[in-house]
C-alpha cells in the first residue's frame, strides 16, 4: 500500500502554548503533500518535523480565523524565497485573497510562482480536488464564521496481479494492464482464464476526514461514515459544553460520540483550549465513549 | 540603576531556521516593555522566554518586510483573547494599518482594546516616544523599502541623596526633591549646605540603538555615537559584501566598523542569513574589527 499519513503541525486552539502551535497539518499520500490550515509558525513546524515546504502545492483552509491562517504569509514568502516555481493552489473562503494580497505586495521573488485561490462552497459537500489516486471533498461545518471540513479518499485501487502465474502464462504487458482493471485473459488457443484466477483483491481504499472548527453536527455523520481516520476538534471537556456551544466548538465527549456514530476506525482529537495543561482529561473523556481515540500532539504522525 | 535590558526573540533574516525565529526583540526598562519588530512566531517566543505579551503597549516596526511583521496579527489577536484593555501603539510605515485591518476583522474580542497606528518619518530623525524615564527616536536607514532604526535613551537621572546626612540634618521631603534636582539646602539658621555635599552623582544615562535592515550608513554614526549597546544587522560575512550591497544589507565586518567608528560600548550582531549553520564565522569576523561584539541568539538577554 502507498504511504498515506497525517502529520500534526499544530494542535492548539486560538492561543498557542509552549508545546502546541495553532492548527495545521500535512497529509502525505505517496510523497504528494497537502497542507490543511496554516496557523502562525506552520513554516517553522514544517522545518522542525522534516517536511519540505517547497513540495506543498495545495493548501486547504477550513475558515478565516487567525489561528488557522496567520502562518500563510510567512509560508508563501519563504516558498518564494526558496525558489519555488509554478502554482500554489489555496482552497478557502474567497476573502482570503483580499487578506493576503496586501501582505505579499513587497515580495519581489514571486515572478515564477503564482498563488491561485479557489473559493470553497459553504453550503454543500463539494469535490474540490482530484488526481489519479485521490479525491478531496469539502464539507460544510458549523462555526461562528463559514467553515469547511475536508475528506481525503483514495480512489479504487487496481487488482494486484498473481505474478508467478502471469509469468508462467507469459501474458503480454498490454493485457496485464487490462487484467489489473478486471478483465479476463484469453490464451492464444482462446481458452479463457477468469480474472479471479489471475489476481489478488485490490488494496482497500483509505479515507481521512478533517473536521474543525465546529459544533458536533449530526448531518455530517453519513458523510464521514466508516472513514479510517477522523480528526475532530475537541476544544473543551464536557463540563464546559455550554461554552463549547456558545463558541461553536465541540467537547471531547461530543467528538467521540460523532466518531462512534459514524463508525470510524480511529479518532484523533485536537484544537485543545490552552486551559488544559495536557491532553489527558480530554483523551480520557473521549475514550469512555470511543476507545480508539488518540490526542493530536505537534509532530505526531498518524498512518491513515 | 533601573533594570534596562534587551531580550532577543528572533535573530534570523528572512528565512527562519530551527534555532532562529525572524526578527523581534523586547526592550525592558524597569518593567515597561517595548517590542521592536514582530516576525512570525513572536507571540510564541514571548511565551517561551517568559515575557508577558499583555504588558506590551508599544511596538516599533522598522519596515514592512514579512520577516519583521508577520507575527503582528497573531500577537494582537492573542492580546485581545487574553483580555487586554486600553491602547496598543504601533509605530511603523503608514501602510501597516491597511495590511493588518483585513486580518483582524474577524476578531470579536477587540471592543475594549484599540490599536493606534503612528506613522514613522523616513526622511529625518524624529522623537517618537517620551515618558518620564525614556525617549525613543526613529532614525532613517537605507534598505530596499523605507526602514527606520530606533534609539532608546534614558533621561537624565536625579542626583542620589546621601541618606545618612539627609537624615542627620532632618531635611523635609519637599526639599529632598529639590536637592535631587540640584538645589542647595539652607538650614533653619540660613547656613547654606551646597548640593555637592548632600548628593552622589546621578547614575549615568544609558542608550540602546537598533539598526536593521540596512546598508552600513555613514550618516548614522553621529547619531549612534557612544551608545552603550548597538544592535546592527550582519546578514552576511564580508566575502558576500556584493550580495549585501545588492540586497541592502550589511556584513559582519561592516557592522563592526560602524560600531568602532561610533565608539559604542558593545555591539550585538544579528539578522543572520540561514546559510550560516551557526554564528561563529560572523562573530569572529566582527571581532577582528570590534572586539566587544556578541551574537544575538533567540532568548539571549543583554543588559544595556
Amino acid at each position: 500500500m502507498l504511504p498515506f499519513s497525517v502529520t500534526i503541525l499544530g494542535s492548539s486552539s486560538a492561543l498557542p502554548t509552549l508545546s502546541r502551535f495553532p492548527t495545521s497539518q500535512v497529509v502525505n499520500l505517496n510523497q504528494k503533500l497537502f497542507l490543511i490550515d496554516c496557523g502562525e509558525g506552520t513554516q517553522i513546524q514544517l522545518r522542525k518535523f522534516g517536511v519540505k515546504a517547497g513540495k506543498i502545492n495545495h493548501i486547504f483552509i477550513s475558515h478565516l480565523h487567525g489561528d488557522h491562517i496567520f502562518g500563510l504569509p510567512g509560508l508563501i514568502s519563504s516558498m518564494a524565497l526558496g525558489g519555488k516555481k509554478g502554482e500554489l493552489h489555496i482552497y478557502s473562503h474567497s476573502e482570503l485573497k483580499m487578506m493576503m494580497d496586501p501582505l505579499l505586495k513587497f515580495m519581489n521573488e514571486m515572478e515564477d510562482f503564482k498563488v491561485i485561490y479557489h473559493p470553497l462552497n459553504f453550503r454543500t459537500q463539494t469535490l474540490i480536488y482530484e488526481d489519479s489516486k485521490l479525491t478531496i471533498e469539502s464539507l460544510p461545518l458549523k462555526h461562528r464564521i463559514p467553515c469547511c471540513g475536508f475528506i481525503f479518499r483514495e480512489k479504487q485501487h487496481e487488482l494486484r496481479l498473481r505474478g508467478d502465474l502471469i509469468e508462467y502464462l507469459n501474458i503480454p504487458v498490454k493485457q496485464r494492464v487490462a487484467i489489473k482493471g478486471g478483465a479476463d485473459y484469453y490464451k492464444p488457443d482462446s481458452t479463457k482464464i477468469p480474472n479471479a484466477d489471475l489476481t489478488y483483491p485490490a488494496d482497500p481504499v483509505r479515507s481521512y476526514a478533517f473536521c474543525t472548527d465546529t459544533l458536533p453536527l449530526k448531518q455530517i455523520i453519513p458523510v464521514i461514515k466508516d472513514v479510517d481516520l477522523l480528526y475532530h476538534e475537541a476544544t473543551f471537556c464536557d463540563d464546559l459544553k455550554d461554552l463549547a456551544l456558545k463558541t461553536y466548538h465541540s467537547t471531547a465527549r461530543q467528538a467521540a460520540l460523532q466518531a462512534a456514530e459514524a463508525g470510524v476506525k480511529r479518532l484523533i482529537i485536537g484544537h485543545f483550549s490552552s486551559r488544559y495543561k495536557n491532553e489527558k482529561p480530554l483523551v480520557d473523556e473521549a475514550r469512555t465513549v470511543f476507545a480508539n481515540t488518540f490526542a493530536a500532539n505537534d509532530g505526531d504522525r498518524f498512518d491513515v
